[in-house]
């Protein structure tokens, strides 16, 4: 039975779990048009009606639950796909606060001057196609047919599995909302970092999801006999690399809150243990939630690695292999959620989301916001995620106050 | 024709190669009791032969010219194994070198109160069965049986080996010779290192052969999301680690010249550039010519690291995985080298092997001395390895002053 509190939300998470709501029979795995998550969709479309919406599945095959009606729409949404062996809040909790703000409202028989909407996404993680957020790219139109032509590693194609689940690829761009139509786009979610535990809050209000940039690095030295090399002689890759590893961790740290930068994958050659390594490769991974903030960053990473190979004697040679462009929160929207917040009783505390969510599809159509709920230890993508039911609580009436603002505003 | 000149060492190294010489097409590969290593004994033989030597095989498979006659006998000795694609002259310019004394002093027709033996070892790189200078260890009787129930990689067994090669496993023993009868061993070889190229020196006289410890390193964090952890609440094992290797780098490059440090070895789990390594495992290889030096410097880089995992929140498990005593030479013998050296025309430069050589088999047995000869770029174990003529030469002409000396003193 749908209960409009932050306990339902949670418990409901977990109900969705164990073989009924699995693709495998150990651990979580919720991929898109798997059966799992057709039993996901039927589950939670019965949640909708309790909680007094009308629900349908569109031509992506996101379900979607309407609560009242209104020339405008709100959306709320998050995804109920899940990574291999995930965890059981990394979108559904976005889902079920949904539903329990729709539930109170049914409760309190309030009629609102707009309709809600919440959204199901099928596909967020990409953890069957290659292709990730296809569904809320779809509704955000987004998409072309082109990037529709993907399959998955078993070889079946899109196109394939939406036909085995009564969709057609034909129909797949109807998700397409107009933007005219709506009001706004708002998503809860597990924040899936350590930063509100450590502040002892239970919510945050994402700024923008992260810039992103990222290079393969390769350092050339000179390999040698561990032996036989004096140290003043060496030019030694390894070293000179973990000179450059820390340069990067002093650079993010010294910079805005939001700044994060990871060496993340390292390979040294030839990898003996008597041996000086002659060739490292490694990664570089930075984000920001600003360009202002990323990209001074970027070009003082550049600039102190440089400085250490040339001081070394070592070669670095740097490849940027991905550039992605932040996705500012709107300003209006993010001002009433952290007023909603604040009435919630929690500080409003302003994070950016340095992972990648359904919202930053939306931000260029309609205005967006996202609320971040603190999860324990920071985990995501883990069997071992874990959300406070008091939290989600916390979340749940920062939702509702946060309506109630637009409901006041609406003209 | 052999000539006791260093040019002549220099071009008989370079003519022990091609297919009669080398087991392998395609690069110099000459392991112990092969087609090539037999061809070499019978090549090296004739040289000796030509030298005014008698030539003899032991048990061990070792071929050993001896010149004129003696109650006590110095052994000048090297191998003529190397390792897979190696280089021309690691090993075999020792025997060569040995070879020319003798043809010094045959032309000269030179009575020394004492024997010469020059030793051209079957195997002191182990490039063939896994037990390295399985021959020099024979001749200086600190084998067992045990030790030779080793096979290659094609599952010949040494005995079957050394009875393909007309010798008998229940005779490698018989190598052994009685530390009484002997003078003391010397052995020439190339530095495998750039110590003495970077100082501008021909030559160099080893006073040690370093001691050495090897540790197994494991550094554990917490992995965690590259885009959603904030620099400050991470506990990065790479970068714990990149500031553990600067610290190897520091202590060791702050210590004795002698003293070297490398982590050769590196591996970060879980690897992706997208995510904070929560474990890296590494190598650490520390040495010294003696353990005065090596012993202070490993306890000093044990306190730097965990200083370092204790300021991070890092676990670190460190596993001593091996430990080798350093073989000093001997100071007397040593001391007549330098002499030899300076006379020569090269400034005595006292140097530490960091590599093993079979002169380390010998230092327990009888007074060892090695000299060491500058070689290209500091390369070895490589078809690029390099020796000048003109150093060889002088390598030529200090060994004849240091029988001088022996002569001189001999009683």
């Amino acid at each position: 039975m749908v209960k409009a509190t932050g306990q339902w939300t949670v418990d409901a998470c977990d109900a969705l779990t164990g073989p009924h709501f699995s693709d495998h029979p150990d651990y979580l795995f919720r991929p898109y048009l798997g059966p799992a998550h057709l039993n996901a969709v039927e589950q939670v479309s019965a949640w909708m009606s309790e909680a007094g919406m009308t629900t349908r599945i569109d031509g992506a095959g996101n379900l979607i639950g309407r609560y009242g009606d209104g020339v405008k729409t709100l959306l709320i949404g998050s995804h109920i796909d899940s990574v291999r062996d995930g965890g059981n809040y990394d979108g559904p909790l976005g889902v079920m606060l949904g539903v329990a703000v729709c539930a109170a409202l049914h409760a309190a028989e309030r009629t609102l001057p707009f309709a809600i909407e919440v959204y199901a996404f099928g596909d967020e993680e990409g953890s069957r196609f290659p292709a990730p957020m296809l569904c809320s790219r779809a509704v955000a139109g987004a998409l072309t047919l082109g990037a529709l032509e993907v399959a998955d590693a078993q070889g079946v194609g899109l196109a394939q599995a939406l036909e085995l689940n009564g969709l057609a690829m034909s129909r797949f761009l109807d998700a397409r909302r107009d933007p005219a139509d709506l009001l706004g786009y708002v998503e809860a979610h597990i924040e899936q970092g350590p930063v509100l535990e450590a502040e002892g809050l239970a919510l945050g209000v994402v700024t923008a999801i992260a810039a992103q940039i990222r290079y393969a690095a390769r350092v050339t030295g000179v390999a040698g006999h561990a032996g036989t090399n004096a140290m003043a002689l060496r030019k030694d890759a390894l070293a000179g690399t973990a000179e450059m590893i820390l340069a990067i961790e002093r650079i993010a740290g010294a910079g805005a809150s939001d700044l994060v930068g990871t060496v993340g994958r390292i390979n040294a050659g030839p990898g003996a243990p008597n041996v000086v390594p002659g060739e490292v490769s490694f990664t570089i991974d930075l984000r920001a939630g600003t360009t202002a903030v990323l990209h001074p960053a970027e070009a003082a990473v550049v600039e102190a690695l440089k400085t250490i190979a040339d001081r070394r004697g070592l070669t670095l040679h740097l490849d940027k292999t991905h550039e992605l462009s932040p996705s500012p929160c709107d300003e209006g929207l993010r001002a009433k959620l952290s007023l909603a917040v604040a009435a919630a009783g929690v500080v409003p505390r302003d994070i950016v989301s340095g992972a990648g969510h359904d919202a930053m599809v939306f931000s260029p159509l309609t205005p967006s916001a996202m609320l971040f709920i603190r999860c324990k230890d920071g985990i995501s993508h883990n069997p071992l995620e874990s959300v406070e039911p008091a939290d989600a609580d916390l979340a749940l009436k920062a939702l509702l106050h946060l309506i109630d603002q637009l409901e006041a505003a609406y003209d």
